[in-house]
């Protein structure tokens, strides 16, 4: 297992940066089902301000994460997908889905699934 | 691999909240090399404040993720460290690293580590 040493690696700590933004990590975990319209993202992320969401797409489109895809159609459809880079960090979210899986409790709201 | 659906499981969904805070994730992965004292963890996150830090060390706390030391020394000493719990994120942070070292640029300012 990977030794954890307090010096930062430049492209780890980017990195830890761009995921540890608010939001960002429910909106790659969303698109790794498929590409998504921006209304449909946004219905797909409680408590999410479109004005956010445009942010977070933005950031993730300059850093290669995802890609927007026009088509040309009347009236023109826009919609978002991961790009290679975006679907690598699929094996993260295994590891945040069995961590919480083991640790976390169900909201006290909500019966254990 | 794991099937993504758009569905979030309760557990899944705190666990991304809790970790997609901002600093949430490199304060995780400071204490992931051992116990710190709040100064020196303050010191080790570039831009991080004393005021957010101890935002979020209680957070963590209150998750059972980290756990906080009291020694009655002279002055008293406090410590920070992970709990069984937060170790168990160590797989995320090497998940991230390989992301990062297969896919990231390092930063302009710095040459190829």
């Amino acid at each position: 297992m990977m030794e954890f040493s307090q010096h930062l690696c430049p492209k780890f700590e980017r990195a830890l940066e761009i995921l540890g933004k608010r939001w960002t990590s429910m909106i790659v975990y969303q698109l790794l089902s498929g590409p998504y319209r921006f209304v449909n993202l946004e219905q797909s992320i409680p408590n999410l301000s479109g004005k956010v969401l445009s942010e977070r797409l933005k950031e993730l489109e300059a850093e290669g994460i995802i890609q927007r895809d026009v088509y040309p159609e009347t009236p023109v459809r826009i919609e978002y997908k991961l790009t290679e880079k975006g679907r690598g960090l699929a094996p993260l979210f295994t590891e945040i889905a069995a961590w919480a899986e083991q640790w976390m409790e169900p909201p006290a709201d909500l019966p254990e699934s």
